[in-house]
C-alpha cells in the first residue's frame, strides 16, 4: 500500500477477509444499525451490497450512474439521492464506490473522487471503496481513494481529518483472478477505534480467511521489486496478461459500437456494460415468458451463440433503458462476431 | 456419509461452507425471524453460537448439559428450558447439540440421541447436530445424528418423517486437523425445498467457500478404501495419531483426577472441560483484579506454566462452579505435571 499509494499503512487497519465480498458483508453489518439505516449504492451495482443490505434489513439509497459521462459519480446526483433518503428520515451513514466499476467498467478521475471525499466530509458519511480492480486499468491512472484522501489531508489536514474511509482488495481479480482461494483484505482510515474494536470482534467470531488466501494477499501486495531474480519474468508475464485484456476488450467493444448498441470505451476492471434498443415486439415476447426483456434477449444470446451475459436488471439499469454485463475474460475472440450475428437476426426476428 | 451411515445422502442436501462456523452462520441466519426467535443451545457451548445469536438479535434457551453424568443431555432439562422460554412468549425454533462435546469432550450414546430427536420431533425443533469432531472418539461409539434419525424412520415411517435436521462437519479437526483451509460442510435432512431454496440463495452471496477446503472435505468423505494403494499407510497413521491422542488425553485426565479438581473420562473431541475448586481468597484477589475467579485461575497458570487454558465463563458454567477448557492437541505430557504442581502452589497461596 506504501508502494501503490505514497503513504503507509498500519498492521492494525488491515483486516483480511475471505474474498472483499466477505469485507463488505462484515462493514455493513458494522455500520447499519436498524432498518432505518441507509447506504449510498451506485446503479448499477454488483448486487453483493443490495443483497446485503436487504439481508440486514437496512435501506439501500440509490444513486445512478451517468452512462452519458463514461459512468462516472455526479456527486448532484449524489446529493439528491441522500437528501430524498434523509428528507423520508433515512439515516444515510454511508456511501458506496466502485472504483473500477463493476459492471460498467469505468474508471473514475482524481477529481471525481475529490468531489466524493468532499461530500462525504460534508454529510460525515463512511466512505467503502470497493478497489478490487485496480489492477485492471487500461486507457487511465488508477487513484485508490486512500491515496486521494491522504493528498486532500496533505494539503488542508484539518478539514480532511475526521473522514472514514473502508478500501476493499482482493486476489480475485487483477492480473491473477484467483477467486478461488477467498483472499482479500480491507484498510480502514480515520475509523473510530471503538468502531474498529467492533470489527474485530465481529471477524474473529469466524476465526480466520484462508491461510493459502491469505499467503495470496500476501505475494499480491508484495510483488517482486526490481532487482529481484523474479522481477523481469515477473513484469514480462503481467504486461502479457494486461495487454492481452486491452486487446480482447477492445475487440469487444468493437461489436458494441455498431448499431443497436451504445457503450462506453472500456476503462477498466473485466467488464463491458452495453445497452442495447429491445424493439416492443421483443419486448411482448419477453412478458408473454414472464422475463424482462433484458433477460429475454440475454437468453437468446446464450441459446443462439453460447456466449453468456448478464441481463442489466441483476445489477440494476435506468428505467426504460436495457443493458447487459459481458466480461473480455475468455480466451479469443471468434466469439464477438456471432453475437454480431445474433443481434441482426433477432432485430430481423422482432 | 453412506459409508458412515449406511444411509444414502443426496448432493443438493450438501452445502459446502468455509469451516464449519460459516454453516452455522448460515443456519441461524435462516432459522431466526426476528428477536422473538429462541434456539436452545446447550451449556457450556462452542461461544459461536451466543456470538451468532447476539449479532442477530435472537434469544439463546440455555439448557445445562449434566456434568454428573458425563456431559450427557438431559431431556427433561431441555423441556424445562423449553416451557420456559414458550411461556415467556419466545419462539423456540431449534436445538443445537455439539457432539462429541466442545467444550465437554463427551459423545452422547445412541439412547440419548433418540430421545433429543423425539423431543424435536414433538416440539417441531430443527435440529442442529454440530459433528465436527466425530473422527475424535476413543471411548465410545459415534453416532452420527442422522444414521439415528433415519434408523428412527425406517422403524416408524410416519411418526418421524417431518424431521428437520441440519448436520454439521468439518476438516478443521479429525485426525487431520487442517483449520487454516477452512473447509467444512452440512448436510440438510428433512427440510422443506423452499426453506432450502433460500439457504442456496443466502449462501450464493457470498459466491463460494475457498476451492481448497472443498477439495480436502472430498478428501475427508472418501478416504482411501481396502485395496487401495494407500490404504494401508492411511490406517496406520491415522490409527497412530488417534492413539496418541487417547494417550494424552488419559494422562491430561490423570491430573485432573486428583483432589481439588472434578473431570469426565475423555470420550471424544479434543477437550477436557475440568472443574477446580477455588478458594474464597483467591476469588476475592480475582475480584480486585476486575476478573471472575476462574480467569483469574487461567491467567496465573499460563504465567506460572506456560500452559494456555480457556476460563470455563467463555462456554457458560453452572452458577458457582469453576471450571476450565484444555486440550490435548499439544505433544508431549511432561507439561502435565507442571498443572499439578502449579495447583499446590495455588492453593497455598490462598
Amino acid at each position: 500500500l506504501l508502494g501503490r499509494d505514497g503513504y503507509s499503512a498500519k498492521a492494525s487497519d488491515i483486516f483480511m477477509c475471505g474474498g472483499a465480498s466477505s469485507g463488505v458483508n462484515t462493514l455493513l453489518h458494522i455500520i447499519c444499525a436498524d432498518e432505518n439505516t441507509g447506504i449510498l449504492i451506485p446503479i448499477p451495482q454488483y448486487p453483493l451490497y443490495t443483497a446485503t443490505l436487504s439481508l440486514l434489513g437496512a435501506k439501500c439509497v440509490p444513486y445512478y450512474l451517468d452512462s452519458k459521462e463514461g459512468w462516472s459519480v455526479d456527486v448532484g446526483t449524489v446529493k439528491d439521492a441522500y437528501e430524498n433518503a434523509t428528507a423520508r428520515d433515512i439515516d444515510v451513514r454511508a456511501i458506496v464506490v466502485i472504483n473500477p466499476g463493476n459492471p460498467t467498467g469505468a474508471v473514475l478521475s482524481e477529481k471525481n473522487i475529490k468531489g466524493i471525499i468532499d461530500y462525504a466530509r460534508e454529510k460525515r458519511l463512511v466512505i467503502i471503496a470497493d478497489e478490487v480492480y485496480q489492477r485492471n486499468v487500461f486507457t487511465k491512472e488508477f487513484h485508490s481513494f486512500k491515496k486521494v484522501l491522504c493528498s486532500m489531508q496533505a494539503t488542508d489536514p484539518e478539514k480532511f481529518q475526521h473522514i472514514e474511509l473502508a478500501s476493499l482488495h482482493s486476489v480475485s481479480k487483477g492480473l491473477i483472478g484467483e477467486c478461488g482461494h477467498r483472499g482479500g483484505f480491507f484498510e480502514l482510515v480515520g475509523f473510530d477505534p471503538r468502531v474498529q474494536a467492533e470489527i474485530y470482534k465481529f471477524i474473529s467470531i469466524m476465526l480466520c480467511p484462508s491461510v493459502i488466501g491469505q499467503c495470496l494477499v500476501s505475494l499480491m501486495v508484495n510483488p517482486p521489486q526490481e532487482g529481484d531474480l523474479s522481477y523481469d519474468q515477473f513484469e514480462e508475464e503481467s504486461m502479457a496478461i494486461l495487454e492481452d485484456m486491452k486487446n480482447r476488450a477492445r475487440t469487444l467493444h468493437g461489436v458494441f459500437s455498431r448499431e443497436g448498441f451504445e457503450c462506453n470505451v472500456p476503462e477498466g476492471s473485466m467488464y463491458l456494460f452495453p445497452s442495447v434498443k429491445i424493439p416492443p415486439k421483443a419486448a411482448q415476447a419477453a412478458a408473454l415468458e414472464g422475463r424482462s426483456p433484458d433477460e429475454f434477449y440475454c437468453l437468446k444470446l446464450l441459446e443462439a451463440t453460447g456466449v453468456c451475459v448478464v441481463p442489466g436488471s441483476g445489477f440494476g439499469q435506468m428505467e426504460g433503458s436495457y443493458n447487459f454485463r459481458t466480461t473480455f475474460l475468455a480466451q479469443g475472440t471468434e466469439w464477438a462476431d456471432r453475437i454480431v450475428s445474433f443481434h441482426r437476426r433477432f432485430m430481423d426476428q422482432y
